[in-house]
């Protein structure tokens, strides 16, 4: 077994992937990656999802453009060519990170799974060869992967996750959907919308859970319409094979599907990494416990994105690791992780976005809440769509004038939000940010400025 | 002639409406309307056109939805479903606005045209009989109609211009738009997408002259391969009639159409107000000339939106309303308009969106200029929509980091541009703003995220 010395290891080439900037020019990088090169966002993630919604999001236009006095026939859905342009698209990028990172300047790259044997000391296997790697400074940005139900895996069933649904050769007929945060409404849409019969199981008596509760039941309501949502629903039995699935809920209650796609979450990847052996310490749902800076339990090691981090979003892991880059290099001048205004985005059909506290969360919080929930349908561009289900719910504390959250679920939802992000993050008032600004008329950016107005907070007429 | 007195007398009903607040609760107001209650933006302006602009929308995303792996067929467009699906919204909202002002409580409605006779003094022409109307304020707020040039006048071909084409009975099978403005790129789009012919013919060597010369550009080149464009195009001749109209250009070319829209400009409606009598002077493009608080020469008289503004938008009007709304009632407490940072949007294909300076304003302003163009083709979301030409060009001081200005073309642009309008509005540098705040990935406002970061600017990695 060989052992190969580095400045810095880097388990994971998500996220991680970028932390090898021009301050380690010279150095020797270890770049590890078990699986397929960059990571969830490019591989299995946001990249090929939105790639696949927006095709979806266009079919549905050809569906509901009678509305607007357009005739129109959906003739077909070429799966085969909407997954192979958009695969065609992202394979070559992952390839060519790996061979860059393979055959690049200053980096070694380890195409097999790291395990910790020390502080600061790895075991990778490659190929079935064991080599042993340590370094001044590790980063683990090893992420995340899908949670899989004990009673799926024991069933024997046969199964799809996020990871492999996107690259069958054929679209089933149907397929039931176990799960109802983000995964679930986003696969729902992409695959209804391309044809496919979509039956939802979930534990939940909401889809969408984790956002504000009126978010939450308008998106349910909009599912519910769509395609067949089993609510509350807990899994008795599982029985099935390659032509099909069929769960039964305790109730009796049969969902059959040609195909079982497994929503139900994503776990850290901290389970086969070795961690006790080199001291880092993980929380009770198993992601690694970092300080503000990114710095776990032992010196010299570091972490980020989906195995670390609380929130599971790219836009987060981008930010961990430029900071986590800075602070490699800068160990008298460390830089803290900014989590304080998180957004997210469910683009599914409606699109869902939020950013800061949900109007319960700002209650607990002791906040005098004033709230204001914005049609779509009541400002001049959402009549030109003629929507009927979008909204834009802002949370304010109506002593201060502060934004305290904002809630879309409806078209552009994830671009919509962006001023309210900014206006929280650089502590902007809610009068402020009604009345100092020009909010083109008539926009879609509009639903915003009428919910701002709509808060009762200091400053509005 | 009766005379009647009123605290308050409005010319207008657009934006002008708006000024009966409930400072005027208990006094005498005159509302003054010789057109369609409403003004230009309900009746002929933003509302319809982008109602009309989203139904173009659907039967393009029809016809390219093939591009993604969906086959779909534009099987026909309803042109009088959607004229009356859109006025059928529309004409109830402007007959309720007649009615509370008829019957309302403390108003009087003056159904007819208003002259100055003196400072504060107008005579109304009602259903042929006169009223002389005196009122101790005066605010006038008539707005602006289309220009036609002189060669059509005088040539007695029928032509059409924005107040009447989108209320046609039949669709033509051509149309020739006259005028290279944002009313022709939209006009255009509307028509084109429904099935029409288009021929533009602009005497500008491109369209949207107003925007910055890479937007002005790149919209000509779609353009030209969307319609049939002549630029830098004066008229020798035309010839036409009811079944259709010839312009002759220099060069002999012929452009035909069964329709001629007129869009060329328009004009404030000062020429027949009589405001020599009051001794109110106006510029010499005929704008009413106001100081920044609204006041005219005149004392008492007051001016806002199409009339009296430099921004003939929509937006701007309700601002200078709220203006001068407040002024009509706090003489020693006047505010004043805030011209700083005034977007606009044109909704074509492409959109189109700009705030701020153009690259060669900033340049002539003194600046030492950054700019950065990024593509919307370059970030995520932009894949997923296949986007080939989108762009988003800004343009910022590269020793303050100022943001000079934003200019977007494509998709959304008129609601992703607002996170710059508000950083500009209140003075956040770019690096802040890149860096600041997360950008949700992969939404399409990372286009704007993506700009940011491409400017030369302090702070910037």
């Amino acid at each position: 077994m060989t052992t190969t010395h580095f400045d810095l290891a880097i388990i994971g080439t998500g996220s991680g992937n970028s932390l090898v900037t021009p301050d380690f020019d010279g150095k020797r990088v270890a770049v590890i990656e078990e699986g397929t090169f960059g990571g969830t966002c490019l591989n299995v993630g946001c990249i090929p999802t939105k790639m696949f919604v927006y095709a979806s999001d266009v079919a549905d236009h050809v569906r509901e453009a009678a509305r607007y006095g357009v005739d129109a026939t959906l003739d077909g859905v070429r799966w085969r060519d909407i997954r192979d342009r958009i695969f065609g698209r992202i394979d070559p990028i992952s390839e060519g990170g790996k061979d860059y990172r393979v055959n690049g300047p200053n980096t070694t790259a380890f195409l097999g799974h790291a395990t910790f044997v020390g502080p600061r000391e790895l075991v990778v296997e490659v190929d079935g060869r064991h080599e042993t790697v340590t370094a001044d400074q590790i980063v683990v940005a090893a992420g995340a992967r899908p949670v899989i139900p004990q009673l799926i895996q024991e069933s024997g069933v046969p199964f799809h996750t996020s990871d492999t649904v996107m690259r069958i050769d054929e679209l089933p007929r149907s397929m039931v959907i176990l799960g109802g945060g983000f995964i679930s409404a986003e696969m729902a849409h992409v695959f209804s919308a391309l044809g496919v019969d979509v039956r939802i199981v979930t534990r939940g008596p909401a889809m969408l859970r984790v956002e504000d509760a009126e978010i939450s039941e308008r998106f349910t309501q909009v599912a519910q319409r769509q395609w067949e949502v089993h609510l509350s629903a807990t899994i008795e039995d599982v029985k099935g094979d390659e032509s099909g699935v069929t769960l039964t809920l305790p109730d009796g209650t049969t969902v059959e599907g040609e195909t079982l796609l497994v929503a139900t979450g994503r776990r850290p990847n901290t389970d086969r990494l070795g961690l006790e052996a080199a001291g880092i310490a993980t929380h009770t749902d198993g992601r690694i416990v970092v300080d503000e800076f990114g710095r776990t339990a032992v010196d010299g090691v570091w972490a980020l994105g989906d195995i670390s981090s609380l929130h599971q979003l790219k836009h987060v892991a981008n930010h961990e690791a430029r900071v986590v880059a800075h602070n490699l290099v800068h160990p008298d001048d460390l830089r803290a992780f900014d989590h304080r205004f998180v957004p997210a985005a469910v683009f599914s059909h409606p699109q869902v976005a939020s950013v800061g506290l949900t109007e319960q969360q700002a209650r607990e919080a002791g906040h005098d809440v004033t709230t204001k929930t914005q049609a779509y349908g009541d400002v001049a561009y959402g009549w030109a769509m003629e929507d009927t289900t979008g909204i834009c719910k802002l949370v304010a504390d109506r002593a201060t004038g502060e934004l305290l959250g904002a809630h879309l679920l409806g078209p552009m939802a994830s671009s919509l939000i962006q001023p309210a992000i900014q206006a929280m993050s650089f502590g902007l008032r809610v009068h402020e940010m009604a009345r100092g600004q020009y909010w083109i008329h008539p926009a879609l950016a509009e639903v915003l400025e009428n919910a701002l107005l709509g808060l009762e907070v200091p400053g509005q007429e």
